[in-house]
């Protein structure tokens, strides 16, 4: 009989299912609302029907599932799969998520933070699959990352490494939902954008302005708005200082750049380039590639069944 | 016949090199002055013959020295053993060190960046010999770093990973010699906190103070002298938002802090220590040990001969 891992990306607003072989090819996917507000419970039962479809659908492909992956935001103690906090699920803390998954389905399981696990879909099949060593950044509403080392994820002594978007870049800057100022995360995000945009806005020419999103800013900036095409450069130049602190540090052979923001690329990435030529050492940085993520919404299924791959004896 | 290695530390002042066990015992060392100054080849003959009188030496202890490890400072090739660049050997540009080096002495030499090897000699055993995966930062003249993951260094894609002097903690701060601005290297390093005492010294007040060095500062701030007080302290923040960074982007199990900077550890550790606390995800923070070299001058030469142990086939 064949064999196939399951991939899951729980997200805070969607739930993603896959069922993958053992070459990373998604045989079947699935997706729902995740639903997090109606608390652990709930997500939970889920997240196990979503995993038991997925496992009937491989008893129909004649497949045998060996493990399930589980990519989730937030603090993740991925050596013992435990949820520390996570902040689209206010409820869940320190809850053992592994163990809750594999009593209900006798597989086992590994649980991994979600920006780790579509670093590692990036690095297996998607925009890095030819580098063993990268970085990839997600922004969306906020920063997320992970970093792949030699094709694994690099956990650090407790499965935390990776938080690229808490970096600080402005030592007294803005307040950041972690606790820090001046993470790049409120810089370089949706949310970061949308923030410059309202800062720089002159008052009195404010009509409608607070009610503005990100992809209004990338419009305007695409019809050459003068402060929106400032906003994004800058937005730009702050993504390189962080990215030039990556390559100082890490020397990775690629930086990936995923989420919603990487559709705005064209209104950033010369800013972000030429940042990362002023600040990084030169050999690293002319040998360093810049590029958006390939997999899209599948990195995090693909790179969770990465993971089972890996970690299931 | 039992086997050893050779470590070398070769410094823009001293060149240091020693004969250490397969389990990292120095069985004999040795030290002249570097003489950078006298150009790359009196430098390569003063480095062949160190190393051919500890082979002696090794002769007569009943050994066989079976590979070379060298730590150079400067932007290093380590995978071809060039050096690019050296700031402290200005006449070494794209060297082919470990070749010269090879062809003189018949045996396998290994060519790293010297903070990365003084970071694996305190991971194999120094300060980290319990953990690892951990950060040195030597904080001198100018701060070096090295980054060891499970007792190897991570050298990134090219060799030239643990540059973490040259992370931006002020975008538009001091100009740095590596061509950036507000390098952590222009705030925690003995130059840079004489360049903060020098800023703060009201106009006039700064009598002699043109010619005061760090160990200047140290003893004024020892003795409760409140500019040099605080800045010992700003300079101990400035170090804080750096492992900060690292320890977001890293979690690594131990931060060790060597160079001459760390003479002065009581009059800035606990700033460190706070600023860590506010900006690092407390989980990992709470956790992460922020010690003080032990290995000292030795480190270098351990940790070259480490290399030397691993690289060796």
């Amino acid at each position: 009989m064949g064999q196939a891992v399951i991939g899951v990306d729980l997200g805070g607003t969607n739930l993603r299912t896959a069922l993958v072989s053992p070459a990373g090819d998604i045989l079947a996917k699935q997706k729902e609302a995740s639903l997090a507000s109606e608390g652990h419970q709930k997500v939970i039962a889920r997240l196990l029907k979503n995993i038991t479809q997925q496992r009937e659908k491989a008893k129909e492909l004649g497949l045998d599932v060996t493990a399930v992956g589980v990519g989730a935001p937030g603090v993740i103690l991925s050596g013992d799969g435990i949820v520390v906090t996570s902040p689209n699920f206010p409820d869940w803390n320190n809850l053992p998520l592994r163990q809750e998954l594999e009593k209900a389905l006798s597989l086992p399981v590994f649980i991994e933070n979600d920006a780790n696990t579509a670093a590692l879909g990036e690095q297996w099949r998607g925009a890095a699959r030819d580098v063993g060593s990268m970085i990839f950044l997600t922004l969306g509403t906020g920063v997320g990352g992970g970093i792949v080392y030699e094709g694994r994820i690099w956990g650090g002594a407790h499965g935390m490494a990776g938080e690229v978007g808490h970096m600080t870049l402005v030592p007294d800057g803005r307040k950041c939902g972690c606790g820090n100022k001046g993470c790049l995360e409120m810089y370089a995000s949706s949310r970061g954008i949308v923030m410059s945009y309202l800062d720089a806005v002159p008052p009195g020419a404010a009509d409608g302005a607070s009610s503005i999103t990100s992809a209004d800013i990338y419009r305007a900036a695409s019809e050459g708005e003068p402060l929106a095409v400032r906003v994004m450069q800058d937005m730009g130049r702050y993504l390189g200082i962080g990215i030039a602190n990556l390559i100082n540090i890490l020397n990775p052979a690629m930086v990936v750049i995923g989420g919603g923001v990487r559709d705005a690329w064209r209104l950033f990435i010369e800013a972000t380039r030429q940042e990362v030529r002023q600040r990084a050492f030169s050999y690293p940085a002319e040998r360093t590639q810049i590029v958006p993520s390939v997999l899209g919404d599948d990195a995090g299924m693909v790179g969770a069944a990465a993971v089972a791959l890996q970690k299931r004896r």
